[in-house]
């Protein structure tokens, strides 16, 4: 058992119940808290692996400017991303004091209370920095400096943290068009960290992306050809599928509006590739496109083998102001009200009942929980549920998903936690979270004789890493 | 006290909470473990009780074939229906072996492990077969051997098992056109068990049916004419009502894609009638037809008393390969969001102040409960609120019920639990779960000082058996 | 700490989990029970504070015919409003013997156990009454003679019930073209208490209401010019609430079927005005007027800083036989599903950045509440939660609140609580029961370790009055 999963025991935090069920639920996060981190999706930038010196920037830089969950609750106190240090990308002026930043964020720090930014913070100035007092305006500076000198040290090199994290594979998120140059060097070098890359083509086959045609343009650079039809693009995506796999990713992932689907003829598709080259592509030429090419999505994943992750229902970029701004990922992502029945089933019928494919379903729309994705994975072979994301990546997230979905589905169509991050040092405080909720959640079944404790210690291991494993086919 | 009711409070199962409410949720279950079961809707086959001598067959045709709550979650992990025996709608080659079948079953039981159906299947092999042995791969085939030598015995015959089980009344669902012969050869006999029917006109109402011309003729030939017009369809339906309630039904049971409720002219309705007939009406049509018919069936409710039943929201046969291969009801209805407030109000404006009309609502978008399904039964006299239905007749589901329906509608606007199920062995383990999970929630209620100890002991017999059978005029 | 809140702490109730917790409980609690009312958002008649002897009818007048929560429980189960006293708008008779209005509200008290109005009149009766027997029908008329005493002492005029119900500040909602008189007395009368009115002009802005035309007229009587334009309808709204500010208002409140936003060119609004004017506006007429109304609604609140409450999504009147027969507010109002994400957005793009903004969100959709609510106000810096509201002002309305809320939004960016009542002497339950709630999820963050007891001691506070107080600007 790791340094890491000993602290963690010490006490019984996040569990809920009577003595006897916590103490179930104890002796089953015990069994887990030292095996190995499985973390097959999220946004950690591979390039700090590719170079074995590289190092952290200042605590703010660290933890804080790159957060969107951290700048999001700030801001919507009033407090304005230039003095958060969120760089703009007209290049204005913004805080550089990352010192006063800090501060600022110490200053508010309560507004974290009983929120998983909070609790995730919590066990990482702990856990990972060795930070005894709570986060304070009289300490701040003081627990700055600490952090500080903790990332100067060599075992704080993001190598090193990867080690010591036990963490077994991480997944990054490429585009279509990455070159995965990092993910060549971390082959190349004797480093021996399992990093693979992801292969999600969204830039490339979501039309109405504002960067659409750059990654077109960037898509047929590296292809080497042109990508002048509906045609040329499938045969662009499906060269970079293997590409990706030769560098070790076995997963695809995609974003859409809606879980639209649905199946063109080539000359319609090709009609609307030409539309939206041409400049003129309508919304619903978007929507038809979207809905198509994730049915061409399933069937390459039915010939090469590639996991097909889907995370639909997310309104990205919701205020203008800020994305004008400052771009990109800046924490105005609103959930939208999402529809699986109806929109999947023209995939479904055409390759949910093929054994080749592996389609992980998400969702932000908690409502579909019990009423269509349980049913749906509790019934088509080809699905599986992925866990609760971004908003529902929190204990009570987590407990609701177990509620709502675990009984029509069963356990064994879901697959495990992944921590989605793009914060390489909150990764074993959000493991952390998933298997004290998985053992809290097994407890509950034992104590109230619904499971006997034989299925509980084999569950607790499939729900930490196994299923994970499993689905992911590491 | 029955002797299974004894067996199953040998242990707390299932209740949560601190000591003191498991002890009180103990004491409110003892009170109506033994109490007879009402079973006012199912879809148990009456032709078992026609027959004093109907012999179950072997354990898997008993237990496994007919299922699909137990063959959906196989199917889920990979297991064709071929191998589990489920017979093809073209005759072609399945499974045959019986004992193959159940070790099938036996090696992947854990898929089980926290849903309903595991729960109900431990009970009912514990309970109704002294089976003392979890299943598992090593045991499978002895507690085969087990199970067929208890179905060979006279006291595992059905009418045996209708009395060891308490039951009071067991209500069938039966199609407009259906002849009742067992519901008849039943009441003729002297047996003294009570099987009633339910009229359930769907086949006949539903012109997108693909078995509505089949059923209409059918209809014709049992009513004496054929049934060329709406005003027709209408005679033949009150005719067939009336049938019904000579041999005991009290109840009517209507499904449809959504609560779409308006009523037409009866030219307009006759005209949609006649495209019928001539194979040309649109999917417009069948929504209209469908929201007239069901005004319609309110209307005879009113006029004969019949309690109404409505099961709106699933998408059926969504998965048409293995419809196609297999036909109805093979696991792959999909819930669909469900919108209440406005599709229902032409028909509570017309009757829902009605103190005739008896609606029973049901419900397979739990979002409903608390913002539509609750406020409509707090305040329309006419409406009652069904039990959690189909995917959410489990505990959570019970739980999710009572926390977000009782609040707003109270008990008294609810019907009490109905099993709905075609394995007739598991109906004491459904009860089981029910009572207990009533009982659970009752005793929250007491020890957290917001009902007295009186109040609770007569909750508990109304959500046992009172409230359903009061609201089904048994 | 007052007598009311001393004797609630005699005991435990509505707490949930394991001893510690519920002892942990009790402590917050009990710091904040005596604690002044917060009541920025309710249905009081100000009239009874402006008369120093006001003095409320019999208990049935006080108690029952006003409360449309009570009134629908009983007419869900048959009993008609005639037979409740409640008054038809065309003079019919209706039962006028308040004695027998009362028994046969003990008669069937029992319907309503578990509900949130149970819970209410326990308390209240117990401790604003002194009533120490459970209601039932054998000592429905001495409890009726007892609470008949209680009133008639000056102790229970309602200046003095606001003094022992430790009232610190109470807003009324008042229509745009109200002349606030009773406000204005209070104003003037050395009497201390603080009632303040809010500006609420639905029945100005949103054309599709029975009472629009009337509503227009009243309110260019009371600002001295006919409102012939659209732009005479900004003149009169920006002059009302001046004039509402004037007299204390610190808040306007907006209802709406949905919350679309979107704004109209100032010919296309008048152009709808007109139209208004003449009986010609559409159904989407009033969806665009009401749409742009909010936007106007939303500029104005920047520039004169009154809080703009907003409460979309009820399906009033949705009984037509009731509205018909007895009006408005009869208890026959539905929720419906509620879409924030897309509608809102035009108006949070405009003025969702701005800090002079605090626009405070109600639902009666609860699946908003994680997927869409909590989101927009964890990054909006003018947008805050409401708590819940309605239906859902109750205790498992609030643990869900809390539960689905409060990990994304924060606690920070709520409100507190408001009571939305017209029962005055419901007041002290209603806070109860909120202030209960908070203690309990409060308490069960700390026993998990998921915030620290200084955190507790200040969320307890800040949850019961000081957010309220906030949010609201007293």
């Amino acid at each position: 058992m790791s340094a890491t999963a000993r602290l963690s025991l010490a006490y019984e935090r996040y569990f809920t119940g009577d003595a006897a069920q916590r103490a179930l639920a104890v002796e089953l996060y015990a069994q887990v808290a030292g095996e190995p981190l499985v973390c097959p999706h999220g946004h950690v930038d591979p390039r700090m692996f590719a170079d074995p010196d590289y190092q952290f920037g200042s605590p703010t830089e660290l933890l804080l400017i790159p957060d969107h969950y951290i700048f999001r609750m700030l801001y919507s106190q009033g407090i304005t991303l230039e003095r958060l240090g969120v760089p703009r990308t007209d290049g204005g002026a913004v805080e550089s004091d990352h010192r006063k930043i800090w501060q600022t964020f110490a200053d508010n720090y309560f507004l974290f209370r009983g929120t998983p930014t909070g609790m995730w913070l919590a066990h990482e100035l702990h856990d990972v920095f060795g930070i005894r007092a709570k986060l304070n305006s009289a300490n701040a500076q003081a627990i700055y400096d600490q952090i500080a000198e903790a990332l100067s040290k060599p075992e704080f090199r993001p190598r090193a943290m990867f080690e010591r994290f036990n963490i077994s594979v991480l997944a990054t998120t490429d585009a279509a068009h990455d070159t995965l140059d990092y993910h060549q060097q971390i082959a190349a070098s004797d480093w021996k960290g399992r990093v693979v890359p992801t292969f999600r083509p969204d830039a490339a086959v979501n039309i109405d992306r504002p960067d659409w045609r750059t990654s077109i343009d960037e898509l047929g650079k590296v292809c080497g050809f042109a990508i002048t039809s509906y045609r040329k693009l499938i045969e662009a995506l499906e060269s970079r599928r293997a590409y990706f796999k030769s560098l070790g990713a076995t997963a695809t992932d995609h974003a859409a509006l809606t879980p639209y689907t649905n199946e063109l003829s080539e000359s319609e598709v090709d009609a609307i590739f030409q539309r939206a080259l041409a400049g003129k592509a309508s919304e619903a030429d978007a929507t038809a496109f979207t809905g198509h090419m994730l049915m061409e999505m399933a069937r390459m994943s039915c010939e090469d083998g590639l996991v097909m992750q889907f995370h639909p229902g997310s309104f990205r970029n919701h205020n203008e102001v800020i994305f004008n701004r400052f771009g990109f990922d800046k924490g105005c992502d609103i959930p939208l009200a999402t529809e699986y029945t109806r929109n999947l089933r023209p995939l479904l019928n055409k390759y949910g009942n093929d054994a080749r494919l592996s389609l992980i379903l998400f969702t932000l729309d908690e409502t579909t929980y019990a009423r269509e994705l349980a049913p749906i994975a509790g019934h088509y072979p080809a699905v599986k549920l992925g866990p609760p994301w971004w908003f529902h990546d929190s204990w009570n997230g987590m407990m609701r998903f177990r509620d709502q979905a675990m009984e029509t589905a069963g356990l064994y169509n879901t697959t495990g936690f992944n921590d989605d991050t793009r914060a390489f040092p909150s990764i074993p405080a959000r493991h952390d979270v998933a298997r004290r909720a998985d053992a809290n959640w097994i407890a509950s079944l034992v104590t109230r004789g619904i499971i006997d404790r034989e299925d509980a210690d084999e569950m607790i291991h499939d729900a930490a890493y196994r299923l994970a494993a499993k689905a992911y086919k590491f």
